[in-house]
Order: structure tokens, then sequence, then C-alpha cells
């Protein structure tokens, strides 16, 4: 498997990295890329992050093998329509939204007959920095991606976008559109929301600032999340929010009932309550769906 | 400074690895320890984190010049109950509790002509395994220490607990207790409580297994604090309960405005309060209380 050209629509982490993660591989002849913007153009050109620039998406998918859409989700819908006249009927094109009801609504809605080509991909990797000049050709090593094949895609099309991935590092693991995204309101969507919001109210206060002075590791660790990029993380809780606000409910729901113990000082139950969270989470591991998969 | 005797009364996570930074610093002769159970004290006095272990609470802390209560904070009564009568009137007494204000009142209720040994010291430091099989020397460095001095306590005594903290690699804070408690229910306490609540929401659904297994690593760090010790959070979490609950109504507050944005479709509220929170976790460094204080 060698790809003769990647047209990148979206020079960004998430796009940049997997350009630089073929090159490494040694899966690709030759990189085009289209950005919105003329000067993310330019800086994914001068890291070497594409090999050449196209003026718009549609020029940059012809005679592409290789097509990976790696725009915030709502950009999808105008994206897959910007291209879908120029895209070859062989190629395999991907996205790497973290949503994927949405963006197949919207490949539904645009893509006609090149339909088949469409692969839905997300990645379950990223860092809280946004913008080319983080590119990592490593980023999706020992990381899990999900795909959500479309009934129209044909095997050798999900065979290809699965050895893709593999040969980059990825674990892949196949789920519905849907199940995808129940999946990701939970484990990372409402984390997202819910440091968005604990960021925020801590800011708001008059000492608030003083307060974040002395915050240590543990809020290092647990507000990480909270400073990825807005336009991306806008997108992905408008397009999935109704299972994030069922999600964030379900959240509300055992808050309250820590703090009923709490108040009503049942320190009984409030221990249990903790220790069930406490295992949980040491029981955990990073990468355990491939394993249950396999299995 | 060097001490003649540690007594450590909690021979954990916490309390050995003080220990072990004061021997790796060669500041201590001697350390003896008492925990409440027997196999925790054999455990420490194998791996040689005491030099010897002591019967009792009291009988740890004769003849010592620097005792260490690393206890669950509500046991923090208690302990000083048992010792008080054994403290010698030169020791130097320090807890390691996450809440000030009762730890301070658990003191004056307990210590009697010994409070002024006592000077309250919460190290913003920690790891989510507990036990002394985890103990580390290098816990305290480059970490921050708040100090919350009482009225009774002399210059000496609170420089002599500046100073060892220092020794061992932290960065000291001076705040009223009250602020103390404050501050860490807003940047501690309630991640904590967050945290717990959103692994039992998720792990109480029916697919919340699956789910969990295909988490990636934003997940791994916003969740690392909900596998704590439940004993220490349910003590820290009744304690300070007040300000956690306040807390907790003000990150509700963030929250609804956040999901009403979401619900109204309003993309350019939610990304703005997204911004809000991402611009300022970008901005904020581990541990600039101290170039605060000191500017």
């Amino acid at each position: 498997m060698k790809f003769e050209k990647l047209a990148l629509i979206g020079c960004g982490l998430m796009g940049g990295s997997f350009a630089l993660a073929l090159k490494q591989a040694q899966l690709v002849r030759h990189v085009t890329g289209f950005s919105a913007s003329e000067a993310t153009r330019q800086k994914a050109f001068a890291l070497g992050v594409i090999d050449s620039i196209a003026e718009s998406a549609a020029q940059a998918v012809q005679g592409a093998d290789l097509v990976l859409v790696a725009v915030p989700v709502r950009a999808a819908h105008l994206t897959f329509a910007a291209i879908a006249p120029a895209l070859s009927p062989n190629a395999l094109l991907m996205d790497v939204g973290s949503t994927k009801a949405d963006v197949v609504a919207a490949a539904r809605a645009t893509l006609g007959e090149r339909l088949p080509c469409f692969v839905p991909a997300h990645p379950i990797a990223g860092k809280e920095v946004a913008g080319v000049e983080h590119a990592d050709a490593d980023l999706y090593q020992n990381r899990q991606l999900i795909l959500t094949p479309l009934p129209s895609n044909g095997l050798r099309k999900i065979a290809q976008a699965h050895d893709v991935w593999e040969a980059i590092g990825s674990q892949v693991i196949t789920l519905t559109p849907e199940l995808h995204d129940a999946t990701f309101a939970a484990v990372s969507h409402l984390p997202h929301l819910v440091a968005f919001a604990l960021i925020n109210a801590i800011a708001q206060q008059p000492k608030g600032a003083d307060y974040l002075s002395m915050a240590g590791p543990g809020f290092r660790d647990f507000s990480r999340i909270a400073a990825s990029d807005p336009a991306v993380w806008r997108d992905i809780l408008l397009a999935n929010r109704q299972q994030v606000l069922h999600q964030s409910a379900l959240m509300r729901k055992a808050l309250d009932d820590l703090e009923t113990a709490m108040t009503e000082g049942q320190a009984d139950t409030l221990e249990q309550l903790i220790a069930q969270a406490s295992h949980t989470r040491a029981q955990w591991r990073l990468g355990s769906g491939v394993a249950d998969a396999d299995s």
C-alpha cells in the first residue's frame, strides 16, 4: 500500500500529524494541502508538512488517491460539497471528526455517487495545543482509531482505511456512528464541557486568579483538556448536543448523590461512592477497547 | 538544621514520602513510625521508610523534635489528643492535611499548652495511588507547600517549618486557614468531586464499560484524580463541605451557561465561553503562586 497523492483539507494539528505520519512511514509520494487560511497553508508548506499548496479544496483532491478532511466538524458539509465533483472514484476519503452521525449526514447530503469513497474516521488522539506547528508524526502511535463505515463502503475500501491507520501505529476499532457518538459524548465531550465550566467558574470569582495560582498537579491534569481549540469544540458540542446533554444530566445526578452524602454527613455513603469511582478508575487502562474487540 | 528524631504518625504515601525526603536530604538521624494498621507499620519498616516501629502515637512522639501527622483529616482530632501529653515543648509538629480550618480547630481543642508547636501544613503534591509502597523521596520537589500558621506560633517555629519544606524542594506559601480552604475547594476538592461524579455516571450506564474501554488520553488525564484514596477524600469533602458545595454551585452555573448555548444553538456564545476557558487554561502555569507571592 502506497499512495501517490494525499490531499489534506485542513492543515492543522490533526491533519498535519497525519501527513507527517504517512511521510515517516513512506506511505505517500506527494502531499498537497489546502486550508481556509493562507497563512496556515504557507506555514504547513514551510514546515514540510505538505509538499505543495492547493488554491482550493477541489483543486487539492484532483488526482488524489487519498483525501483527509481535517476541519472542524461543522465545516465538513461545505468541504464535502466543494470536493465531490473533483474526487476520483477510486479515492479513499476520510475525516478525523470527533462526531460521526453529523459528518455522515453531511456526506450523504453532498457526496452523491462518491459516497462509497468515504470511510468516516476518528482518531482518539490529540494535544491541548492547536495548529500545524504542533503537528507530530507520532501523534497516532499507540492510539485507538474508530472507523464508522457506511453500508455503501466496499470491503476493500474499509480494509484500505484500516491498513492506513494501522501502518501509522493506530489500533483500529469499528463502531456504528450512533454508538460512536454516544460513547464519546460520555468519555470525551462531557469531560471537555465540564472542564470548560470548571475553569470559567473559578476564573469568574473575585479571587479566581489567586486560587488558580495555587493549583497543583491534580488540577493541571484534570483541566488540560480545557485548553482545547474553541472552534473545534464549539462544533463538537453543537453536533452531538443531544448525547452530551444526556450525559451531563447523568453526571449531575451522580454529583447530587455525592453532595447529598456531604450535606447530610453520611460518611459511609460518601466513602462508598468515592470508592466506586476510585476502583473504576484504578482498573481502567488506556486503549483497552482494542483488547475487548479482539477477545 | 538537623533533627534527632522524626515521629511519623500515619505511614502512607504522604508521610512516607516526607520521611524519605528528609533522609535523602540527611536532615534526620532517626525516624520512628506509627500507623493504625500493623501491616502498614511493618511495610514501612521493611521498606526503610521508618527506622523503628512505635506501638502507639504517644510512644512515637516521645523525645521527637519533629512530628508529622499524616492521617486522613478526620483522624487528626484523635491523633492530636493521643500525642499531646507526650509531645516535647520544643517539638515542631506539622500535618499534611488538604483542609486546614478543621485541623486547626482539632488542634485548638486537643493540644492545650502544646498548641504553639503546631504549624499546619498542606503540600500541593500527591499521586493517584495510596500507600507507603508508593512513597517517593522526590514527591515534594518543585511543589508548592502551604503553611497556615497560628497566632501562637513563634516566628522561630514558623521559620523552622518553612526551612524543612524548602530543604526538601518545596516552595512555601503562607495563607490563613480560611483562604486556604476556599482556594482548595475551588482548585482541588471540586475537581476531585466532579471526577468522582463523572466516573460513577459513566460506569452506572448499561454500556458504561464499553464506553470506558474507548476513552483516550484526554479522559486519562481528566480522570486521574478519581482514583484517589476514598478515606482521605471522604474526610476532605466532609471537612470542607460548605466551601466545596459553594464551588460546585458556581460550576453548575457555568455549566448551565454552556448548555444553554448548546440547546439554543448559539454558536458564537458557545465559542466565546469555550475560548474564555481555553485562554485561561493555556495561560495557567503550575506553581505560579510562588512567583506571585515573591513579586
